[in-house]
């Protein structure tokens, strides 16, 4: 299929109608198929290395030019390092388990009619995300080896770098059974390419957003195209009185501390007032050494005189940086009820030796994982064992928490009888 | 929980704060706990029937001051009977297996991590549906067993049966260990009242729209709240060149006739050329006989030259009545095309004794459930022996065909360490 603009049809739309039109042959491709044209991508993306450095280089000078920040810049540079981790994520989803074709139930019927409910694609995925290039690659591959077509409409300030590699993954798929309209990358960076994509019911099955809360928010408010929400962490990790003091350093200190601009990273520390009048200065000062800024409530403060009054905003904050805020609570009950406000059903945790109030915790905390004596930190698809994830849900419909393949999949009853007719 | 009304909150959100407050105590009742309630609203209904039905004739008598139509009003009726059928349909829902606490999934991790995935309530589910004030009772009783809080916004012809019919429920829930506030009947019958439903994240998880279709795109379009699309559908059977005659004529019949007015009946009849030159008249003729209105394309019409011709629009009208298209297909893949051009996504059937065209009519139609030689009529959650449904989703995220109680569900990850960091 050719791309022919008409004239009176927006890009978004086009590219949508053409990710449609492909997605039913993308859909009946063997396991065999689909893995052959996500080996041939991974080779592309090494081969055509230099050239998609070149393009890179263009969006970090504009980026240079526009003044966007160190951090940004790093997450937007590519090198060959980098292209060949992109080759090897593709890789990687070559030996994950094919989910399309799986029987969930199977089941015959007094009448005599026989039922399976077989796993099938979603369709059409819209994602829509930030600087990161390498969520372009990420998605093809998930999308393609669960037979979904996708519609990629990336940030601007990566937008050569992201033009460059689905020429590369398109070039790579005219030599496959893929259809090359599978794969679709909106090209115009305005903020009307993306709302236009929200509204696309009927062309696309679902949307992915990936990015900062404001990008994530603006989908979910105003898509009718059923959205998967992902990301935003405010995460709390507890530690009860009969917590292990050591273990609770660790557990803390790993949550805020080992990667901190993630969402399942902590924002907040809860403390048990008997466990802080005990430990928690010591706590304080490890924090401080890693170069946290501390901002606590008053009990806190009065055994921690060094740091800032947390204000109400505070408690909902994702920080996502060396920040944290510390919250001295009576027990359980007063943590519980502090996560049922200020959380955002990412990530949360217990640290106790108290089997009952683990227990409890576990049961009443309503988030995508709830942990016991472990760190928040390992809420992803890979320390689960799912390999490579789109994204973590948080969100109840559909999938909640580290999204594998399974995730971008839907079903259908079959149903084959003999004449049988309703009575 | 008393329901104090402040003067600057609308009665929609102070109404899903209570059923989002009541969902926790809610969300961690055992099966036995949920089953004593539902017995006694079941209980109750029957001995409050004569009051309810007082309530339901003050919406007949306004709603025959309106000029509702005859069929309208015989959904909105209430008898005794009706009212005993509401009360069995919620002790069947006791009779089903209590979805909350299954473990889905438990394995550990190479580091020592416990994960298991529990089944949890979505939390707060909105419903919004049209006359019928069974689906009052239906939502109430699958929304309960489920843990579910459920704040329900029926239609204005049936407000005062709605009414009744939740004081009734409310004083039976007074005498059993579910919270009151779990469940909710908006008052307010205004088109605001709806709209409002629509946009309220962070209090309700889910919406559910029950009705025409008008209602259920309303929501779909303009819902920031997730939603679970049910119901429309335009269903169509394919005659295909091999099929048996009269199991042909037995399916599509009763596709058609056995019940119009409902989603899983069939719109349209595609039939095979060869078969319609041996077989179309008979089966027209039928149809005619059960007072089938027919509307054909060109082809159909010089067979049976006694029916209109089919309008362009009418290939993508749901009718729900006694009104049947008719057209004449070359063969599989036409049939294919015009299934993927003008069906729902919700229920078609290829009868034919050719077992190549059964699979891939199986394996390449795009709906919920896809039949071989049986009728469209049996996507249904007794039919599927799930019990009682609370509508049949035709999207393709979280649920996809009849809904039973797991629909109704989402699952958190529990995760035990002993101290687990990630490195």
């Amino acid at each position: 299929m050719t791309t022919v603009y008409d004239t009176h049809t927006s890009e978004v739309t086009i590219k949508a109608k053409l990710a449609k039109a492909a997605s039913p042959k993308l859909s009946l491709l063997s396991t065999g198929q689909k893995n052959a044209a996500l080996l041939r991508m991974a080779e592309a993306l090494v081969q055509e290395a230099s050239s998609i450095i070149a393009a890179n280089a263009l969006d970090l000078q504009r980026g240079r030019e526009n003044g966007i920040s160190v951090s940004l810049l790093d997450r937007l540079a590519l090198n060959e390092s980098r292209i060949a981790a992109m080759a090897e994520g593709l890789r990687q989803v070559v030996e994950l388990p094919d989910p399309i074709g799986d029987v969930l139930e199977a089941f015959d019927r007094p009448n005599g009619l026989s039922i399976r409910k077989v796993r099938v694609p979603l369709g059409v995925i819209g994602m829509i995300y930030e600087a990161r290039p390498n969520v372009t690659v990420d998605a093809a591959g998930l999308c393609l080896k669960t037979g979904n077509a996708v519609v990629l409409r990336g940030g601007s300030s990566a937008l050569e770098s992201n033009k460059r590699i689905v020429e590369v993954l398109h070039e790579a798929l005219r030599e496959t059974d893929v259809p090359v309209d599978a794969l679709q990358l909106v090209l115009d960076p305005s903020r009307a390419s993306a709302q236009e994509m929200l509204k696309l019911n009927g062309l696309l099955d679902v949307l992915i957003p990936r990015g900062g809360a404001s990008l994530i928010q603006n989908v979910v408010k105003n898509a009718s195209v059923p959205v998967i929400e992902t990301g935003s962490g405010i995460c709390h990790t507890f530690i009860d009185d009969s917590a292990k003091p050591e273990m609770a350093l660790q557990i803390a200190i790993n949550a805020k501390v080992q990667r901190p601009s993630v969402c399942n990273s902590m924002e907040t520390l809860l403390v048990h007032k008997s466990f802080a009048e005990r430990h928690l200065e010591m706590i304080l000062h490890q924090f401080a050494q890693q170069n946290v800024e501390l901002r606590g409530d008053e009990q806190a403060r009065r055994i921690f005189p060094g740091m800032n009054e947390a204000t109400d905003q505070d408690w909902d904050t994702e920080y996502n940086d060396y920040i944290l805020n510390v919250r001295i609570v009576d027990g359980l009950d007063e943590a519980l009820a502090h996560i049922a406000a200020h959380g955002t059903m990412h990530s949360e945790c217990i640290v106790t030796e108290n089997a009952d109030h683990a227990a409890r915790f576990l049961n009443e905390v309503d988030a995508a994982a709830v942990y016991h004596n472990a760190s928040t930190r390992f809420t992803d698809g890979f320390e689960f064992g799912f390999g490579a994830e789109i994204g973590i849900s948080t969100q109840k419909l559909h999938v909640r928490g580290p999204m594998g393949l399974p995730a971008l999949t839907s079903s259908k009853y079959c149903v084959v009888g003999n004449g049988q007719i309703r009575g």
